[in-house]
């Protein structure tokens, strides 16, 4: 059998793993809040707060650790599990020292590791939960991460109370979270390999422009993911990003350009999918870690799942910054990790090598 | 050969892992404040401020990056190697939105994971890189954690300026950086093993008390761990925890007695072991993600290395919270992961079914 490390997981250029044994996503759960279910996704979340975003808490910290609670809960649910089922749990958040996570998900009592990665979180949340999955860490994982516009905007801008004007370049911070099991039973759905992203830095310094301060790290890890896999952007159905919006889509095309990559066919922005533009006022569109998450719980693995999309490249970027950081002067750089996801036929699936 | 995937990894009870394929700890390297410098250990670091803790820096959280950064290539150069040869980055820090981390080791270009785990950080991310290591992800890992006495005081209490007075049962964040080159290539120190935490709330709020809100947790994860691998306190030659101080060792000694394990012949705490309270006027003891990190890296690593010790138990401790959590009335839960270290010799290593 030779060297059995290379028949479970293939090394590919740089920064690339490609599970020779894969990792499925057993479920998928989306919770999410009232601007949220009012946009074009709006009727594919599977649990919305209609009232006032705050999930039944007092505080918008609370709402966002009880919305990681519920959407961990429905999907371990719908992977027909119990959480003392789920070997390791990786999760995090957009908040000060991850405390949407700590007290979310403390209620499951499941072993844990916190991240951080800013909006890129979901993707590193997957990440690591296939390389567990694939490495036969355990027979099923939990990824989950979440954003709220209220503890955000009090994160990283000003309390909502203040009725701060933003400019057009700015996001919405996504109220939602989205939660996946990852694990060794087969179905129809597969990560068949990542990109682990570099922290890139084009010297921007505009908090208030987070599309143009992340396009850089999601060209970087695109076309890294297309060189390590020996791929072109045809090879995949769609690629889709978590939050750069339509400044750092247009930004994304440029420097794709540059190295010779068309993406303008294949491109997909969670973060534009999630608003409507023209009705909702969200300027250059929808962020957070809860942005990717729900959008891929919803509206991407469906097709996936149904063979509508035989293969995508799933990369949340992340800007990496907090008030003190941007206070003292420093740019904003971005990361941004590619999850390939596949379809495949259920009876077909299972570890081959 | 049967299942290979049970030949490389055992899954041990319901929270650990032991690796059949195991991940050495090619290098350790640490970097330090002048306070530390001054204490038991001080002779042992790689680097010190000996001037003002600024490293070069002109704000405490850009210091904080400088050690990280000089920390990784200490570090990487100890084991000779390039940054390029490393695969993945684990890495860590204390402030809001990792930024420590983020910005110091962004010069490096290594593809890289964000954890947050509080002062247990420097746990998780040497279990992640083990992990990736003894999955055959690639030759070379690195975990690296931070943290500063000013860029704590900042996110967590107060400015520097303000003189505050410290209760009693207060921890003193360590300045310092460790970080750790893990790896395939034998060596005399190998990860064996790991037991990945769970978090812990005992409805603790005395955010100026962390040894009591991190003990449960200490003690949660040290008794899973020897019930995962059968084992009892004597199979390690020491039993060290993070940052509990000697408060939270009187606690863990009280609630490891109630599970019947009788911890005080064993256990060492970082905390306890980096400031002479005698002298150094550091009430409870030290704390931060530094504090674990440069205490393996300078004085427990070597005592592995030389044989001195064949197996410790390594349980960085972290308590969950923020300002805001804690201004919002809510508890502060703990988390802790045990990392299994041992000594083997250099000829005998390498990995045998």
């Amino acid at each position: 059998m030779g060297n059995f490390l290379m028949d479970q997981t293939k090394l590919c250029g740089t920064q690339s793993l490609h599970f020779q044994r894969p990792a499925y996503i057993l479920s998928a759960a989306s919770v999410a809040g009232k601007k949220e279910a009012e946009g074009p996704l709006g009727k594919k979340f599977d649990m919305v707060d209609e009232q006032d975003n705050l999930f039944g808490a007092k505080t918008w910290e609370e709402a966002e650790s009880n919305m990681q609670k519920e959407a961990c809960i429905l999907a371990i649910g719908k992977a027909g599990l119990k959480p003392e089922k789920i070997r390791y749990l990786f999760g995090g958040d957009l908040l000060r020292q991850g405390i949407a996570t700590s007290m979310g998900v403390e209620a499951l009592q499941i072993p844990m590791f916190g991240l951080y990665g800013a909006c890129s979180t979901s993707g590193e949340a997957l990440a690591l939960a296939a390389m567990s999955v694939s490495a036969g860490y355990g027979d099923s994982m939990l990824a989950v991460t979440s954003s709220h516009f209220g503890s955000a905007e009090k994160e990283f801008r000003f309390p909502l109370g203040y009725a701060s004007q933003r400019p057009l370049s700015a996001h919405w911070t996504v109220t939602g979270s989205g939660a996946f099991v990852v694990g060794t039973d087969p179905g129809n759905v597969k990560i068949s390999g990542i990109t682990v992203g570099k922290i890139v830095d084009y010297g921007l310094k505009d908090s208030q422009n987070m599309g143009a301060c992340m396009a850089p790290a999601a060209a970087d890890t695109i076309v890294r993911n297309l060189k390590d896999f020996g791929r072109t952007a045809e090879d995949y159905d769609r690629i889709i990003t978590g939050d750069l919006g339509s400044i750092g889509q247009s930004i994304l095309f440029d420097l794709a350009a540059e190295k010779g990559y068309d993406l303008r066919q294949k491109h997909l922005d969670c973060g534009m999918l999630i608003f409507d533009p023209e009705t909702q006022d969200t300027h250059a569109g929808g962020s957070g870690c809860g942005c990717a998450a729900v959008t891929l719980a919803s509206y991407l693995l469906p097709k996936i799942e149904s063979g509508e999309w035989k293969r995508i490249l799933f990369v949340p970027t992340g800007a990496l910054m907090s008030t003190v950081s941007f206070n003292e002067g420093a740019s904003v750089p971005g990361i941004a990790h590619g999850i390939v996801i596949e379809h495949c036929r259920k009876e077909a699936a299972g570890w081959t090598i």
